[in-house]
């Protein structure tokens, strides 16, 4: 199929840094080429990939020194989007929702994927309005604030199968990594970790907007013997990082929409300890690739068994379920139903 | 004509605080109506008018307790104009340009005026990109930083010529009225007036953005006992506050996309002080509306003689350039060549 993404203009696709929707659009992208489909990726000039590049900035606007205004460029994104959508058999969107006024009076169809959380009462009226936009959600629990929105398809997110390696063989510590921001509960993970006596790993970045709670909550747990802040992983190390953890600590406090660092771990063969949450029932199975708590008590005794769950099962859900691959055959479904509706 | 006028969503039109943008639409919209046309007003449901109201938000975002996201409301709104785009003769945006991908694959006409300043680095390749979108100017100055952008029009912004009587006989003291932020300098008018040992009453409020120089350096200077400090001042009493003064002062420091209270000072027959930047100098006419100056010693002198301009030229000043049927005449002009392009 000739088909075009549309990134967001933040980040570079993938992104230098953090940046979890340009990376899950970087994936989708290459694995749709490797499929053999023409693929078209809208993003920012320093984008790397193996499609064709239309470039609409020179770099992401969040590492553009110049401090560039995303809505300017965002229009100039959704301007040429459309210049050319004739030449597409679909467009499909990762930049929320300000391309709908031209998507509905444009033959060529589109599909948006959601990649945020859509509990903000602003949203509501703005799906109501419209309501014959096709969405994707990222996890089944992401639409529950959106019941009478267009939802053609609930697709996971997917890693390419390559990108980190199997671990079956795990160092003695449990990891944790994200940002330090207060709905990812790092206290937490401090608290369960030093109090089964095992050394936490914590790569993590903090956002500017994280300063305070970091310096007033956080800094101050840290000195713990058993605790290593190691700033935030590269993409080169992370693999090794999360794949020597026994688990993976994700104590979430909020209605995480996917939460890419479960099916990483995964992928490294690691079970994941985690708080039930937005889409983790879906990611997780319960005593097979990590355990799903819903307090400290239970927490700490999961923590405490961990190393009964397989590594091997962990490794082999990634598999089956959560390969960049197996996103882009979903995806190709929906195009697909979308481009030659029956 | 068919004409329909596109205002910004923070506020409601008119505003029931400070919104120089809203008001001016509001006083275009109903000059308009005054003078037969159809006109239908896109604004926040609180807006009061003549015209046809199509309401998008229910009210002003900024006033609205759910915080609302205005690019929310904006997409919401920028899709309803469309919609009924085939009912008017022109549309007319206030809304700077995220409607310019629409506005381009439209057949009915439509014009934007720009009420902000343009020096902002990501303009210009968003002006040259949608090149042949016609706007309108607010002062001449106010282009310079897009010399290549498809301007139709410099049209100076104007007032209801009842809006603000006649005031033959002022009292002893100077005003100033408006934000109490950098650019505005109010420091500079503190100093003239105390200089002059004439009094200063400021009628002005403190944005949020501008708490920590207000405390820091207008505060200490409030203390003076020729200067008062009477807080914003409301339209109602706004005409008998600059009315009632000798002078204007408006020492500004930066690029005044327009100044409505310049106007709003020569509606009353009072003479602005100014010293030079953006607008100004299209606006006054050195040594018969006001004085225009370029450094202390020159304001000093010039509030010195301030009583040799006639307050009966300012008021006819206003009345030959400034109301808002001269504003609405012009406009038509403009909405007639482009709905008839020759």
């Amino acid at each position: 199929m000739k088909i075009a993404q549309i990134a967001p203009l933040v980040e570079s696709v993938p992104p230098q840094g953090y940046g979890g929707t340009e990376r899950v659009v970087s994936y989708l992208t290459e694995a749709l080429v490797d499929m053999g489909h023409e693929v078209t990726l809208f993003a920012s000039g320093d984008s790397v990939t193996a499609a064709r590049l239309v470039a609409v900035a020179e770099r992401g606007l969040r590492l553009d020194p110049r401090h560039r205004d995303p809505l300017v460029w965002t229009t100039l994104l959704i301007d040429q989007v459309f210049e050319s959508a004739s030449r597409f058999d679909i467009l499909h969107f990762h930049i929320d929702y300000q391309h709908f006024p031209l998507a509905r009076r444009c033959r060529t169809p589109s599909v948006t994927t959601l990649h945020g959380r859509q509990d903000l009462p602003d949203l509501a009226a703005l799906y109501r309005h419209f309501r014959e936009q096709p969405l994707v959600s990222i996890s089944d629990s992401q639409r529950e604030p959106l019941p009478g929105a267009n939802w053609c398809a609930t697709i996971h997110h997917g890693l390419p199968a390559d990108l980190y390696r199997f671990h079956p063989e795990p160092a003695d510590y449990f990891a944790f990594v994200g940002r330090l921001s207060p709905e990812k509960r790092v206290d937490r993970a401090i608290d369960i970790a030093t109090t089964c006596g095992t050394r936490l790993r914590i790569g993590a970045k903090v956002d500017p907007a994280d300063r305070d709670y970091f310096e007033s909550v956080v800094r101050p747990l840290l000195s713990h013997p058993l605790v290593e802040y190691v700033g935030e992983v590269s993409e080169k190390d992370k693999g090794d990082f999360i794949g020597g953890a026994r688990a993976l600590l994700f104590p979430i406090d909020w209605p995480e929409p996917f939460g890419l660092v479960m099916i990483e771990a995964l992928a490294c063969g690691t079970p994941v300890l985690s708080y039930a949450g937005g889409s983790v029932p879906e990611v997780l199975e319960h005593g097979v690739t990590g355990y799903i708590v819903s307090d400290r008590q239970q927490a700490i005794a999961a923590a405490r068994r961990i190393d009964r769950i397989d590594r091997r099962r962990c490794r082999q859900a990634f598999e089956d379920r959560f390969t960049a691959r197996v996103m882009a055959e979903r995806y190709l479904e929906v195009y697909r139903s979308l481009a030659n509706p029956s």
